[in-house]
Order: C-alpha cells, then sequence, then structure tokens
C-alpha cells in the first residue's frame, strides 16, 4: 500500500515578488512527513483568479488531499474563498456560522463588523469551517480541498485541526549519514544501493564546508529495519 | 507593455519531505523583481521523471523564461538534464566543452574525473553552458529553461551568470505604510484604490504583534509617481 498523496497550493504575489519569504511550505511538508502523507506536489500562484480557479482542479483531481495558503483575509485581494467555489461550482455567499464566529469575536473585542471583515464570512455551500483560535476567522474544508490562511501562526494551526482529521499512512522514517568526501566520490555506491533498496529513497544532500565538501545522505522508507540495513551497509562500504 | 514572465521548477525530495527548507525561490523572487520579470508560478516536483517533464513542457510553453533549480549533481538521483533533453526532444551525452571544465577542475584539485563526477557533464545537444564559479560543474540553457543547482550558493552564481543575459521589463518600484490597524478597518479605502489605480498591485500584508493587530499595505507598479500618488492618498486617507 503506497501512502496518501497530498499537493500544496500557495496563493500570493508577496511571494512571488519576492517580498516575503514562505514559510507554510516547510511547515507542511515536515507535518505531512510526520503523518505518513506524501506531499507530491507545490505550486505557488499569484492573487489572479484563473491561475488559482486552474491549479484548484489540476490538484484536487490529481491528489487525494491538497491544502492552501493565503488570501483568505477582508481585502479586496483577498480571493481564495470565491475562487475555491468556482473551481467546485459551488454557490458562495455569506454564511450564518462562520458569521456567528465572527460576531461573537468581534463583540468581544468591541470592534465592528464591518462589509470588509464580513468578507471574511464568506463559505461556499457545503465546505465544513476550520477553526482558527489565533484570529477567529475560520478556514474551510471542501472536497478534498483545505483552505488555509497565509499568516503563519493560523496557518499551523489550522493544519493542526486538519490533519487528525485525514487518514495517514505509515509514518516516513529517515536516517542521515554525514559523509566527508565530494559526492562524486560517493555517487557509485549509492546508485547501487539505491538498486538494491528499491523501496527505499536515498538522497544525497551536498555541502561545502570551510572549503571541505561533503554530503548529508538521507535514507527514507516506512520500514525502519530496511532502513537500519541500508545504512549500515553504506557506512561499511564508506567505512565511516 | 507588459513585463517579461518566468515560472520557476524547484526539483527535489528533500523540500517536499521537509528536510531542507527552499531557500533559492526566494532568491529568484527578489532577483526577478529587480530586473523587471514578473514571476508567475513556481512549482515544486520530486525526484520522478514523468513529474518533471510534464512541469518543463507546461511551464515553457506558457511563460517566456522558466528557471530550474536542483537535480543536477553525481548522483543516481540527479536526473534533471536527462529530463530536460526529454522535454525538449533533444539528445544528450557526456558534451566535450563540459567534460574539459570539469577535467581541468578535478585535475587542479587531486581528484579522479570519475564516472559519477562525468554524468555532471551529460548536457543536451544544443543547449549553453551556464558557469559555476563554486563548484565549476556548469549549468545550462536550453531554449527558453535554465537549468541551474539546487546548492545556493552556486543556485545564485547561476542567476547572476544568466540575468543580464535576459531582456527585463520595467524594474517593479514598491513602498510600504505600515498601519497599525486591524486589515478589515483599512479593507474598504484599499478597495477603493485599488479600483482608482489599476495599473498599480496593491496589497496587504496583516500581522499581529505584541496583541495588536497591524498591517503593511504595499503598493508596487513600474511608474514611480503613480505610485507615490497611490501612497499619498492612501496616508491621507487613513490619516498617518
Amino acid at each position: 500500500m503506497s501512502n496518501p498523496t497530498a499537493a500544496m497550493l500557495v496563493i500570493g504575489d508577496e511571494i512571488l515578488s519576492g517580498r516575503t519569504r514562505d514559510a507554510n511550505m516547510y511547515h507542511l511538508a515536515g507535518e505531512l512527513t510526520k503523518a505518513g502523507i506524501d506531499l507530491k506536489e507545490v505550486r505557488v500562484v499569484s492573487d489572479d483568479a484563473s491561475a488559482i480557479v486552474a491549479a484548484v482542479r489540476i490538484l484536487a483531481d490529481t491528489y487525494d488531499t491538497v491544502f492552501t495558503s493565503g488570501g483568505i483575509g477582508p481585502t479586496h485581494d483577498d480571493i481564495t474563498a470565491d475562487c475555491i467555489a468556482e473551481a467546485f461550482g459551488a454557490r458562495i455567499s455569506v454564511r450564518e456560522d462562520a458569521r456567528a464566529i465572527l460576531q461573537a469575536h468581534y463583540d468581544a473585542s468591541g470592534i465592528a463588523l464591518n462589509e470588509a471583515r464580513l468578507r471574511m464570512a464568506r463559505i461556499p455551500d457545503g465546505a465544513a469551517l476550520i477553526e482558527n483560535p489565533v484570529s477567529k476567522a475560520p478556514g474551510f474544508s471542501l472536497g478534498n480541498v483545505h483552505v488555509m490562511a497565509g499568516v503563519p501562526a493560523v496557518f499551523q494551526a489550522m493544519v493542526a485541526s486538519v490533519l487528525p482529521t485525514l487518514t495517514g499512512g505509515d509514518p516516513l522514517l529517515s536516517q542521515s549519514l554525514r559523509v566527508m568526501r565530494g559526492e562524486g566520490d560517493i555517487a557509485g555506491p549509492l546508485g547501487k544501493l539505491a538498486e538494491d533498496f528499491q523501496d527505499l529513497s536515498i538522497g544525497c544532500y551536498p555541502f561545502q564546508k570551510d572549503g571541505v565538501f561533503g554530503a548529508n545522505v538521507v535514507v527514507r522508507g516506512t520500514d525502519g529495519s530496511r532502513v537500519d540495513a541500508a545504512v549500515t551497509r553504506l557506512a561499511r562500504e564508506l567505512e565511516l
């Protein structure tokens, strides 16, 4: 049995312009790996409705689960919810359950729930809300797509809400060997190892430190004894 | 005239598994913005030939220029060069110009140019080499695709080599306003501003600091006087 698959769609001009360094991809990748879900693809698109709709459709068709990040705030450039609705052919309007959450939050803060803030209660018909313990405005899940905020603290809280609801696979285990030789010196043994352990993923990540070349070899798989066996053999072959 | 467009393809299991935090997307995004080239889309795919070939084809067809990052080293999981060749229907083999660069480098270092290292001289027919001042193994440009290393220092050096060869547009200028109010308070004026300045991109990036909500409003455009006018009007409306 192979693990369930996932994709991520990051929505935001601020990433593509280089203004903001994305933090959510790195966070989600680590969490999915721990949960035994294989993140297979990430796309970053701008705040452009046709680009968002097209990406949502293809990713939702191709992978078991899709996570989106960004574009669900109160301003004019927050168009994600409408795009998700369009991708699924769902109606979208201010929903009473979402409005009630916002109303309670702003009443308690003495802030008016104005027209802009009410945009954050626009939720497609049929979607389930995702709790936002940080700033209240909810995300939502529609079909296999989970729509989350771009602000990292909120994104992370929403991931924590959604992940337990998903069926994970076997968690991916990994072991690393740090080898103080050039990648070209170890590529031969590594290639043979990869042939003999086709159930494992064997990656080689070179680095250069103080003028010395080295590489981190990472062996990943769901069967710990196989990972052990591969790392042990490699260490012996490289005489580490 | 709109600016030339670009896409980036990041190749690497290590990003998707959460082991490595990507640094190249952020770097390239900033450099392209300075050069007046609009980065419209980024995709991250795993070390999987069919995924790489499909992504290269669609991105090269859709955008003026494509940059790839990763998968051009000496190990078995470095399959980018072969995938680019396949995407373009080009032959690929060890090329003498690339071999000569590697031979000179390894001769000077007293290291053998073994079979694994020779993989890094596999360059598609018709491609132009991209210089690698850091560790010598070259990248290459084929058609509108520029193929670069994943190691950040090498990636950055290759970007610096390639960018002057591209035709840029007008550099994107930006100004920011830091507003210590909730996004929902300024969304109304912002939306009207965006309607009146449709030649500009107006983004709103909320933050929360010490329990206080604020937002950075970023106005971007190629005409500095328009950017000035929009920021001045917004500051007046918000009584900053």
